[in-house]
């Protein structure tokens, strides 16, 4: 052994010690590392590969509903930034300046794109003169970035990140909302069906919207540790940017018209999410959908049955990979098992498959969980089938963990004391009659750092209690409070 | 017919005015438009179609043979692009700096990456202990910024580029070289078997080499109008950036050793080989390989035959689709046979097929090929596997084409007279004795803009000739000039 074992172990607690668990995840699972610049990651091969399965689950999704990929430029002229107002105040003070190129000033500076609504309208105002050229669907995968100054926390916070951005253009309002719709369905069945946690779905509070939109919905996680990520929106943008940057059309009656707009994104943060939720103290822990690896395969042997055992555990590796597993056959000759153990442990491998003079002898295979350790011996015959079973409970385990926290992590308030109170004690989601007022916030994002996080999508939804609960006044809507990361 | 038909058609000459006509089938095939900011430009979903192929065949083939994604810092400090001192002088007067982060100045300037190796380089060092962590293979699709003040020409010379960037280390100079031949061999696939461009491979001259590079490696395209683009390079970089960034490790018998590293990047400017050598008068031609549509279904009607020639589309449709082949039916109702023939053959899709009342009476085809316009009636039992063959053969089409192409352009000559008058006759490639000093090249590149593209990548190949066809002197290698892009 010249690596010593410690350094591959986690040593914080998730539990008592969540942030600094959490960034020790990153690193020692070799998904991240810091960059010189504070606020900036180097991901590793290890994250990208989870993020190049998110990617393309999404990417395959969109394109069965006629999205389409391009690419525009990393940077926006400021004039172009400053067109819309509120993309201008709500990221101005958020924007990388690329002022010189070469040796020379630039005439105008230009911003490293931190959302590209200020670039890509005035194109697809171009793209677009008749009816018939809607709905015109674009997306594209790139980074962004945006210098907000808080703690670096990978995936996260960070001043860089990846995303995909989509940006559509629709004849009216009705055929905009549905695309909105659309696309936080997508969002919500990358959570339930790739990254094991079941999400909430929302609108962002009036005074919390994307800027220049008309409606924001949210995918909501709850975490372990109580917080709330808000893990992909989808934004109704009615007229505000094609009023900005023209974006008309000739409709069937010859008439000019003013076509609605959306914007969509999602963003590593989703790993975040992922990361957070289902790692433990032994480090990462990965779905089946997302792992690099599905299965590690541990040969366990002496001198005796080296041969045997290798040649065993060699025959199941060509049977899984036939059938489409990801799977490893970790056959190092300087480790001991006990350490592969730990290693593939750390690095989030769903299923380990043990393989020693045991189960050569009796045709068997020992299959451990990663989530829970649980331990069994199957049978080899029909290994694949096995295999992909498990897989599915593996998933199962982890999707049922992260329902309970979200099923017990929602509780209701009718005070604002109360408000306070539930959420200084447990986290999670307090519900509570809200009047509308952003004041009403205020005294809890004061006291205990939450904020409405959401309030049900439908705005005609009758308020969970009748009164506001920190005003006092009629409610119009429940509000979803929670600290955030 | 609200469009009219003028602004669909081609009206530049490739022959006579191939730069103009190049533009032109960019904008009107609708792969891209220029940027409001000079050098930039936007990437429309017809163009970023064949880009993703591009990227999902040499994405495949890194994967196979040991290459991982990540993803590496758009922005690289000032103090990391000056630790290798030939980065810095070669890329120092190309780099777009950002100096603000919102509102405040930042402490050091931060390059928008020209090329990665100043950013990925201190990481390998770190993430590389012993030779068992040998070789490690890097790779990142993104795009890099350089400040060229040139004339935009849409993917072959523009501010911004995509591409992907490869980055390895590796125990010795045998290794590296071979990674480095890997590369090169996997670039000259795409262009065989994806672009339908037969490449030269040779090596860059020295005074021609990537900053720091002891081996520059190039795959070299000849163009119609007799003009060579560089359409993609793998560097052997000794050990100029492990030196630079102290990228050791301890060797099996525990000493420290230095690793030796390579990169290798191909860009979009091979989208622009693609354009330029394929596509004719009419517009686009792409091959089946890469075309977002690889067949179009055109259907002829009349009142009374309308029904029937739909359905018998749709079935062809059905049937191409299941087979796997990417066909569009355009049953638009307000468009005319003509308008649509001249529509896809402008976007370049390499079959059209034509089903009208007759081909329905006999259960047949009209098949079209694209790149020559050969017409032939074909029987319909057995599509997908008859259509199947068409695209082969059109892929020969214009393989042969390119071909030809080359084998006409390569010449000899045996003194800088003869170098001028060939070049200047015929542009293309002229073979000649070179002694190997730049001030050689000179001449040439004054009088006829043409440079020494490559020499042989065996450097122990005998020169052509013996003499140096400039100076005279002995000659050392074999010297191909050419005007490139």
């Amino acid at each position: 052994m010249d690596e010593p074992e410690q350094e591959l172990g986690i040593t914080e607690s998730k539990e008592y010690n969540t942030g600094d668990w959490y960034a020790e995840v990153v690193r020692k699972a070799q998904l991240a590392d810091y960059a010189p610049m504070g606020g900036f990651i180097v991901t590793r091969p290890r994250g990208y590969a989870i993020w190049e399965r998110i990617e393309s689950h999404l990417d395959g999704w969109f394109k069965q509903t006629g999205v389409q990929n391009a690419y525009f430029p990393v940077f926006i002229p400021e004039s172009y930034l400053e067109r819309e107002k509120e993309i201008v105040e709500g990221f101005d003070p958020e924007v990388a300046w690329v002022t010189h190129g070469g040796y020379d000033e630039l005439d105008e500076r230009l911003a490293v794109r931190p959302t590209s609504e200020s670039i890509i309208t005035p194109y697809v105002s171009q793209w677009i003169r008749s009816h018939r050229d809607l709905p015109l669907r674009l997306n594209q995968w790139c980074s962004v970035v945006r210098w907000e100054a808080t703690e670096t926390k990978p995936f996260f916070r960070t001043k860089e990140f990846l995303w995909q951005e989509g940006h559509t253009a629709h004849r009216d309002r009705e055929g905009a909302w549905e695309e909105t719709m659309t696309r936080l369905g997508q969002y919500e069945r990358l959570y339930n069906e790739v990254l094991a946690i079941p999400p909430l779905v929302g609108r962002k509070p009036e005074h919390d919207k994307f800027p220049g939109a008309d409606t924001t919905t949210t995918v909501e996680a709850l975490m372990p540790d109580g917080k709330s990520v808000q893990g992909g929106t989808s934004h109704y943008l009615g007229t505000t940017f094609a009023d900005a940057f023209d974006v008309t059309y000739a409709d069937a009656d010859e008439r000019e018209r003013t076509a609605h707009t959306t914007s969509w994104g999602l963003s590593w943060r989703s790993m975040g999410a992922l990361i957070m939720t289902h790692s433990d103290d032994q480090g990462l822990v990965l779905p089946p959908t997302l792992a690099p690896e599905q299965a590690v395969i541990v040969p366990i042997w002496d001198d005796q049955s080296k041969a045997a055992v290798l040649e065993y555990a060699g025959e199941v590796e060509r049977t899984l990979t036939e059938a489409g597993v990801r799977v490893h056959l970790d056959d190092r000759e300087n480790r001991t098992p006990g350490f592969k153990y730990n290693e593939w442990e750390l690095k989030g491998v769903p299923l380990r498959i043990e393989v020693g003079p045991n189960e050569v002898a009796d045709g068997e295979l020992t299959l451990v969980h990663r989530p829970d350790g649980e331990t069994m011996t199957v049978d080899s015959a029909g290994t694949a089938g096995t295999v992909d079973e498990h897989l599915e409970t593996i998933y199962a385990k982890l999707y049922d963990a992260a329902e309970q926290t979200l099923e017990a992590g929602i509780r209701e308030a009718e005070s604002r004391e109360e408000i306070l109170g539930t959420i200084g004690k447990h986290g999670g989601y307090v519900k509570a009659g809200w009047c509308g007022d952003e004041a009403c916030e205020a005294p809890i994002k004061d006291a205990v750092a939450a904020e409405i996080v959401m309030v049900p999508l439908d705005p005609d939804e009758e308020p969970i209690h009748e009164a506001c609960a920190i005003c006092g006044e009629p409610a119009a809507e429940t509000a979803y409070f929670a600290r955030t990361y």
